[in-house]
């Protein structure tokens, strides 16, 4: 069984995009719902709260955990990969393993909330990856994309106006690929592509993240892929969800980001 | 010693208020900033979290609530006055009377979170102090006025284009009397003003609830009062300060909201 956890709703996405590539396959799902967000909280807190949620899977007999949040995987990377005996993944070395594949210039951009942007992961894990290559990495916090997308303002003015504002010094860097480094974001991929332009390259983490379970079952657990390959994708059936809180704004979320 | 709660920072203003309005009282403020906001979670767990933020001051001696946050005394209406030998203020009451006694047609408008709006507090509380008073409320919950306010974004184009999208249908329901009914929303006075039109009475619940503390200690405990405007306001001092989580961008704005 995979877990997959998240500060709350928005990593459904990155269940969906696991669906989409690996059909099937049995999950379990904890969204922090009770806490969220993760993004505006400091990194011990988002470590003690990463720790309980990986615990909270552990004991709902979750084989392989996988970090949806990208403050968590930002802010506790560590701790995600502190055992060597369970296998983890997590969105930003998706993400990096992703930008580095498709840059060809080295000038990569990546947003997300205030506490990943602050937290330095991607220039940090971008050097390690860039082997010698010569890499830059600019970076902004967007801080109202969240609240935009769950406003469902996707393709209004406002949001047209605010992405602009934002996204205006990752221009004028000249960058080939962008990281949208935080599970809401790929709502907005059709504004913030349009505000890029066509040679930049969007990375959706999620995609990238299904790509890397894939891989890691294809070579230890085959047999899995196979059968889940066969029932296919079946949206809400086989997913496990739990939250740490409830509330009807929530669930009419819930549907639709599974779906999406 | 008084105590006020709020699920963050923004019940800072609130404090702000009852300093300007009372001088120099001594005041014990618990910000739930590891579990912040309050706004997008669940009834019972607002209530589980009033209960604990009260606890809190109380084991820290205050002898006084004052309830800050708009979600909390929304749907912990019931928690915060539970206690009969504990005096209690809330920032709903507050605006209620406020309301009241500032309407001239009966038509009020009332802003705030998802929670405090679908709550329906302002409906019941408004009708209930009606008296007979023909009264009819008209709310909107603008969920993006927070982050734009934490962006320090009050005098952005974005900002009016967004208070023009959300203020529109209290608009035509030609209100005469507005709540501000979110610790964050006093700092977009004037963007809302100038949208709404000066015929419309702007209610700040921080001004409200520090008239109610007054009311009550000139009546219970007026020695406290006559010393403490004898000091005068002293900004931060005589302040004591309590967070569950602290970071670095909440420092800078705690200083910035306490002298406003």
């Amino acid at each position: 069984m995979i877990g997959v956890f998240d500060s709350g709703i928005g990593g459904l996405t990155i269940v969906s995009a696991i669906r989409k590539k690996l059909g099937n396959v049995p999950i379990i799902y904890f969204g922090d719902t009770a806490r969220t967000p993760y993004g505006n909280k400091s990194a011990e807190t988002i470590k003690q709260y990463t720790r309980e949620d990986i615990n909270f899977l552990l004991e709902h007999k979750a084989k392989i955990i996988v970090a949806a949040c990208h403050s968590a995987s930002s802010l506790a990377h560590n701790v995600i990969h502190a055992k060597s005996n369970m296998p983890a993944f997590d969105v930003v070395d998706a993400s990096v393993r992703a930008a580095m594949a498709a840059t060809k210039t080295g000038r990569i951009g990546v947003i997300g909330t205030r506490a990943t942007i602050n937290s330095g992961i991607y220039q940090k894990l971008l050097q390690e990856a860039s082997l010698g290559k010569n890499i830059k990495v600019f970076t902004k916090a967007c801080p109202l994309f969240v609240p935009l997308v769950e406003e469902n303002w996707i393709n209004r003015p406002e949001t047209k106006m605010i992405a602009r504002a934002y996204l205006q010094e990752l221009k004028v860097k000249k960058i080939d690929t962008l990281v949208l480094a935080c599970t809401h974001y790929p709502f907005l991929r059709g504004v913030i592509a349009s505000r890029m332009g066509k040679h930049v390259k969007l990375i959706d983490p999620g995609e990238e993240v299904a790509k890397d379970i894939e891989s890691f079952l294809s070579k230890n657990m085959p047999e899995l892929l196979v059968v889940s390959k066969e029932k296919g994708s079946s949206g809400i059936s086989g997913i496990n969800l739990h939250f740490s809180d409830t509330n009807p704004r929530q669930e009419e979320l819930v549907h639709k980001w599974l779906a999406v």
